[in-house]
């Protein structure tokens, strides 16, 4: 079968496509033919080697959805033609984070998806959602994953609370999304009008353009009567959680999702302190994560968004627009 | 001013118009001009004599709202002129319930608000929400609170999340419109067609005809995968107790909030451990529970259900219409 | 090897001695020389034929001890020598109770561990605490994790609580023994002025002797300032449930985990809801709560309590003893 | 009556005694003749002009106990001769930190208690535990109610868990009695051989030298079998955060309690994302906490513990005391 593969490099000649046998189903596994990938940061982080320090060849790419074309002994969630998403962590099928089931993990140390078969344990996997294209399935696993868990798990946003989600990739696309559909009133930063408008389109109450108000915190406070927010997904990290603890009420919440901005955290505790704030760090979910995700998506008929899709053939191209920074939504692969 | 009091007896011809000084608010206290009131099954039995052995004559009526006529020493949150809404248990502001917090109620053993004047503590009040008509935000302090404390105080219903409301009274039809909000899927149960086209018109996602589906918990597994609902709230009590228990999926919640049927609960213990079920009594809420309520009906714009009003001088006839049962949401007197 | 097995009939002479082939350790699967079992309840139900209908021949018996002797392909957790004890509820590792990990449980539909060897998944078992004698570490798979669970998993009992444990069975002087170990203060009821001062010297505050206190709940008043309790622990299930539920303050929890007196649980609801109470159906836990039990016991020297011993080859009588209730802790069977 | 007042100035000369009218207690409120008080950090701080900007003269010292001399009308909760410890947050009853109670403080914005008599409101205090005396129970309402916020209202440490406690001031010792209540293991961190070797005596389970292991966090992770400890209770701030993040468990929290070394907290966000790792600014707690507390200590008969107690005449003293650093507990001053 094809497959891509990082080689050694730190460039996107790194990934190069080859030849591999195509797997075979062990006990309780089923063999997945590949429809389509979605790329995330950590992908382009992990070629660029600046995130994990995995074995190569590695094949890249944690999240995407394939269709059962074989299943192994004893077998019992699946049958041969079901269209099924692997979960990017297998272990963690439930409940908390814990070490033994955290470190095996899709796309590194593990192969990845994108190749044109992968084997996985009936376990590590759900059924997509039948209203979603390949496309739309294929983004849930790290991006919606991590928006549910952050949201509904480490949290429980509900109706009348006020959310903000920082831009528009794809986990706070995903913020915007699940946070209207549990009835938060949701507010978008952003340094474009134009996204703004979209992320208005797709269900935001108000955009925060971060031109026009640098100090995005304190518009937030204008908004929410000066109590703030209740929860704000950051995605920045660095320097700018000060302004999340300052943007969220007391008693309130910052999850810190990512660090585009800087791995660096730095705040001034006081603020946090006589606002009594919860920095809660999240990196995706589990299994019954992905599967409560799949089905709230299902019951409203959401659809995830998907800004531009590449063929398997031009798949560094995927890498290389990722990293532009100029999608709105997920950045996706489609399998011939 | 003019007031209804209860006095003894137990027909209607105890609920009596008479003549009574008009109230001085004291500090911290606020002075309202009533402008509408809402019924609750509570109020019929506590004019029946079924419910609580209140002292008479009693001042009949838990919930209402009404206008900041004069405000007292020291009143920092409501200004003359402001639209109140008082708290039915005004020292529950705050955090679980509490004996100590739990005892004076409007309505019994406190007077209530079926006259033209009251005066409330201004901690035991919140602010109208601007949206609602005064028949609608009178609805509020017990039935919709009931309904919010069940499914997001005491539970964390979600997006989802599938939901059974009971019939279409005052309580179920505020958790079809919640937990709709919410991002839940919600069934209703009725014995009447009209009825449940009208609860989906409201947002529900089925209606149960429990004339045609007599066994109602098996039609809720069936439209639920076999799994059952995540969520129950029962407003029946008696033997249709251990029909909630069926209904629910494995580690879900029966919240219990009425007894239309009897108080006296009866199910089997076997079923409810092999689903490791969780009953949960609940009986209104906090002010803070109210102020979310507030908040959230006032982000969507939701207007509460106000099925037929009455003029102040009809007082009686709203509690035989209420008595009747045909109502489909909230009975409501507005004052002159 | 030599088992046990239960083979058609409802008296003690259903239970028969046999040979079967040692089993052969799989993939991920430890071989386990049996050393030590404990009998629950459950395990006598079944053999009456009033608890489930399981396929027979069944060798019955849900927990034990066992020693490590072989170990199949891949396994990672344990040794030979390492002592273990498998989990009762082989699928259910981690988070919340649910269908699909709840449905295979040792001892019936699958059998159980009185014979001398048996296999079992890694990620189903736990090592013992080493503090532990063979007979005690018998002792937790049903009864240590039903207390656990009910306490610290769907509770969170901590110091200065009052918890009520009733009688002096198996699942009780754990909820004595744990609700001590977390600071709480626990009332014991018994019939058994004699059992009462043991239940004492394990670490109860206050005893209730029954006799003297038909009303129990009105004497856990008494104790609590005229509160009650923050949670009762109800073995017994039918109407007594009522009791329980004066038994605990406002906002207060009674777990069901038995019907010793009966399975049709009956009480007003009306007391329920003015006390909001929550009645909370638990039935074991999860692996998890195995390993986090073990862990506690092992941090504070705690040794479950064992009341008699009987070697393998009078298991019957065992079964017996537990019937006769007559016994003050665990009754366990140990292996020559 | 005299009572200390901080006039502008940023040292000790700014502390002086003067007099003022003994109060009337108004409406609900207790007349309360002071009997001793507690110094915290913050009074240091306030003195020093670094914590708040009060306006002055201000009586300085949140926490204290004190005898009911006289009672305002309509006290219920307390009659003359009880022993009262006003709450440092009198707003704060119940639930969870909002703005709108938050605000008023004893000893900043609000006069404190370091002076012969104060009135505060009924719902505002709790009545001191009988086995504390008066230089104990003046200990309780920042340091305890920090230490009990943190441990079981915004998380719920129980039996097993690992709980590390930052050397040995007021909130810490606290940590390592509670949390040892609560059936934990904790360890603490000090420079100081002579002061883990109390804490040990309090009842720590393991102490980390420092000087010996400067990098505790390893040292935790160590006494954990590789885990790291489930809660850490960070009293310093500053760089050393990444220290305790480090030092927790996947999924454990870290509660950011003080500032002793800097307020400019600082992480690497990467070991916060893959261990989900939970950071949690606690500041005190409510009323409902406070009572917790108490009830808590009853329970058990536990001391807090005290350092040096110095008579109102030298209050001064007390504060350069506190200041040096090196005392093992608290600092108290008793009245005559």
């Amino acid at each position: 079968m094809k497959t891509y593969v990082l080689n050694p490099g730190t460039d996107l000649s790194a990934l190069q496509l080859t030849e591999r046998p195509r797997p075979e189903p062990g006990p309780r596994e089923v063999l997945l033919r590949l429809r389509a990938v979605s790329l995330n940061y950590r992908d382009v982080a992990i070629l660029r080697g600046t995130y994990g320090a995995f074995a190569r060849p590695l094949v890249p790419v944690s999240d995407g959805v394939g269709e059962v074309v074989a299943v192994g002994a004893d077998v019992q969630r699946f049958r041969v033609g079901d269209r099924v998403i692997p979960s990017y962590v297998p272990d963690w099928v439930r409940g908390p984070p814990r070490e033994d089931t955290a470190r095996r993990r899709l796309g590194g140390p593990l192969d990845g998806l994108l190749r044109e078969y992968v084997c996985v344990h009936e376990d590590a996997a759900i059924a997509a959602p039948a209203h979603l294209s390949d496309a739309e399935a294929a983004t849930l696993p790290i991006a919606g994953v991590t928006a549910w868990h952050a949201l509904f798990t480490q949290a429980h946003v509900g109706p009348g609370d006020t959310v903000v989600a920082q831009g528009t990739g794809g986990v706070s696309l995903f913020v915007v999304q699940l946070a209207r559909m549990a009835g938060a009133r949701v507010l978008v930063t952003s340094r474009s009008e134009a996204k703004l408008a979209r992320a208005l389109a797709l269900g935001a109450s108000e955009g925060i353009h971060t031109g026009t108000h640098p100090d995005w915190a304190a518009r937030v406070r204008e908004l929410t009567g000066g109590q703030g927010a209740d929860h704000v997904v950051d995605v920045a990290g660095g320097d700018g959680v000060a302004r999340s603890v300052e943007a969220v009420r007391m008693g309130g919440t910052v999850t810190l999702v990512g660090f585009l901005e800087s791995p660096a955290v730095r705040f001034d505790l006081r603020p946090a302190l006589s606002r009594v704030v919860r920095l809660q760090a999240v990196s995706t979910g589990s299994r019954d994560d992905l599967e409560a995700l799949a089905r709230a998506l299902a019951v409203h008929g959401v659809h995830p968004v998907v800004d531009r899709v590449f063929p398997f053939a031009r798949a560094p191209d995927a890498f290389a627009f990722l990293e532009s920074g100029a999608q709105f939504g997920k950045v996706v692969i489609t399998f011939p």
